[in-house]
């Protein structure tokens, strides 16, 4: 009997509602307990074992565990937690009561990452229903709440839990569904990221520009840093920065030609471009935003920046960074790089503080958890899977959950979300059109793993 | 008959008692009529025939004239308004009302610029009491409300009041009556001034920073327009920037191999350096802060710069210059110089905004007018005068005096302020001791240039 898509697809958004109604913003340490309490709940509903795995810090992930017919077990990640919803007047209605307008189901989490859960927790209802109350596979699940903070504990929660968390194959923070050109997307990894401060005080106190003559400028030496640090052309001058980033191979590339493109036109129209740098298009752009590192200005402050004039030499100016890198490039190594830099170049009064760190992750193309995933979407959705071998963002829990845990993992499409849900933004959204598709996919993968081993 | 100093001291205070209880705050618009009120009814009592000059904007600024008994006519300038208070936690006394501790007087406006008002008329109102009724010279008088705005338009005061200007000498905002080593402290002239912003959109709105690999960055681009400005050896490297700027003549050296170098280990000590750039004393430094030109970073912005991590690439950047020019550079031929420069060197991208330009102004050092009145100075201290042939910073009235007006003028010892008075800070206050010594030499100022002609 073919499964009653639409039944499951209520229970999702009924789900879904549930969940939303829920303001955990981890960012401001809001209704997290709550939250975790609701997913415990429902999993426990959906016949997990459940339990709550803790740091020495942060809130609690839910831990799931059922076993299945087969023997071979999944492992799931999401989180439960949101950005914050700031600017609050740039929503149409209330970002904690979902609403559905045009088709579309808004809320703040809707998107990020709360929809993927409920198409998982639905799919797996079904599934139980449908078999006596039996998964066709074993399903492991963690479900954390601190993944719009960077994930600061959750290498820390798996170094403690790692036996409970392993599994053949880890299904990660999902990618869409349908792409515009109606293909299902995989990512099967992210760059790493080095996010730093770098700060310098000239003076003890604000003085009178006219003091510029001859005080020293904690601005000047800032740009002057910071100029260093890039090349004419664009690249980073680090010295000893590119020593470890690889050519993508062959197949890398192969797979990288074959994804799709159809987001190119939509992102230079939201950031008001005629063309990416350099005049990049098709596959050397992608390639450049996958394969290159980068070395970006998150900020810049110093002195004073509001209207009219202030006739201020600045005490002191910083500046934010961050760095994407690539697979074999380490945060760490790259932080004292840079610190060598600036030694160097004669910026030794410069301070730089190391914000955050993550290393980059991904699963070979080869592996063969990869093809059999690839192989449900296309069966599924009767077109060409879209693989990005490595993702221009971080997510910070990958590189733990391989290290530590050993298992391969992908981004699959069983998230119902577009690049216009607006994950960090006011308006959150997903088209309802969307979740049958993350469903009949999710459904089919659940029942085709059972044979897998 | 000697004068009664300690009398005219006892007006002076109860004078800048009722100036200092004016909020004349010109940077929030505060006070300013009732203030020029009290001004003009003070000019009123001690026999000025007075109006009010406007220009077509801003506030009115007070203007007396009273005839002498010799045909020499001196200019005053003072301004009645004052910096804002902010922060006001950090004042010991409420700013408006003035309070006495320590010896000194402590009140927003006390040292910038109500006292030496205060010293001024009080011995005009002395020096009257002792002739009949009648000064020695003539006086005429102009008391601004936007000094501390930057006079935005006293030139066009000046344009329209020409005739009512004339004089044979000015004395400008003035100098401290009494250095740290006993010199009275004169002031032939300032800095021009020109003041910018430098804003570069690269992005219709800020960008997720993985986005950086391709898209360009605002923060950088600013960052490479700024270190084109500089040269490694910390010049200035707009092309023709220093074009016009001449060496000090040997006159103006001696005169500032002469001048009181006490201050520049207090300014190392509130600055918390060690020493100034390039390791500067003496008379090298002052040549270096009075003679050149600087190009300054007032302020810089782009992005997140609050605590922690955003991965934004930022849509726009921008920062805040100030340039003090020596005697010939124009600022508005050195905008025209930074504009071509950003050009040539691929930088036409970044905006540049004019915001603010005052022209340098000096008087020569061998003008009689200067001859004459140090000449007063040095009699009633005893002390060798301290003349600064330059100042540091700027004061834009200067250039429209002397181009419109063509008064020889200069800043002279009557002002009862000191390094310490804290004219833009929290606290701002005179010494008590200095009051005496500022009346001393004004009195014998008035009574010598009766002679003068």
């Amino acid at each position: 009997m073919a499964p009653d898509y639409g039944r499951i697809q209520d229970d999702a958004l009924q789900i879904l509602d549930a969940l939303c109604r829920c303001g955990s913003v981890s960012a401001e340490g809001r209704e997290l307990d709550e939250t975790a309490a609701l997913v415990q709940e429902l999993l426990n509903e959906a016949g997990f074992e459940t339990k709550q795995l803790r740091a020495d810090e942060g809130p609690a992930a839910v831990w799931g565990e059922q076993r299945g017919r087969s023997d071979y077990t999944l492992l799931l990640y999401n989180h439960y937690d949101v950005q914050p919803v700031d600017p609050l007047e740039l929503w149409d209605s209330p970002p904690f009561e979902p609403t559905v307008r045009d088709e579309k189901l808004f809320a703040r989490g809707s998107a990020d990452n709360k929809a993927e859960l409920a198409v998982r927790l639905a799919v797996l209802r079904a599934l139980r229903e449908a078999n006596d109350g039996e998964l066709p596979i074993g399903i492991r699940w963690i479900v954390e709440g601190e993944e719009e903070v960077g994930s600061p504990n959750f290498e820390q929660i798996v170094e403690r839990n790692v036996d409970l968390l392993r599994a053949d194959g880890c299904l990660w923070e999902g990618a869409s569904a349908v792409l515009p050109d109606g293909r299902p997307e995989f990512g099967l990894g992210f760059k790493g990221a080095l996010f730093v401060r770098l700060h310098i005080r000239a003076l003890a106190t604000d003085a009178h520009s006219a003091l510029a003559a001859v005080a020293p400028s904690a601005a000047w030496r800032l740009v002057e840093a910071l100029a260093s640090l890039r090349a004419p052309d664009g690249t980073v001058a680090i010295e000893g920065f590119y020593d470890r980033v690889l050519e993508p191979t062959a197949a890398e590339r192969a797979a990288l030609a074959s994804s799709s493109k159809s987001e190119a036109a939509e992102v230079l129209d939201v950031l008001g471009l005629e063309e990416f740098v350099d005049g990049l298009t098709g596959d050397a752009l992608l390639e450049r935003l996958c394969y290159s590192p980068t070395a970006n200005i998150a900020g810049l402050a110093s002195g004073y920046s509001g209207p009219g004039v202030k006739t201020v030499l600045p005490a002191e100016a910083a500046a934010g960074m961050d760095f994407r890198l690539v697979p074999h490039q380490r945060p760490r190594e790259i932080f004292e790089l840079l610190r060598a830099h600036l030694e160097r170049h004669g910026f030794g009064d410069v301070e730089v503080t190391l914000l955050d760190a993550a290393d980059p992750a991904t699963t070979p193309l080869d592996d063969p958890f990869v093809a059999r995933v690839v192989a449900v979407a296309e069966a599924v959705t009767g077109a060409t899977a879209s693989i990005v071998p490595i993702a221009a963002a971080t997510l910070p829990i990958i590189a733990p959950l391989q290290r530590l845990v050993g298992v391969p993992g992908l981004a699959a499409p069983d998230n119902p979300v577009y690049s216009g849900s607006l994950a960090h933004a006011p308006n959150e959204h997903i088209r309802l059109a969307d979740v049958e598709p993350a469903i009949r996919f999710t459904h089919a993968l659940f029942q085709d793993l059972a044979t897998a081993r």
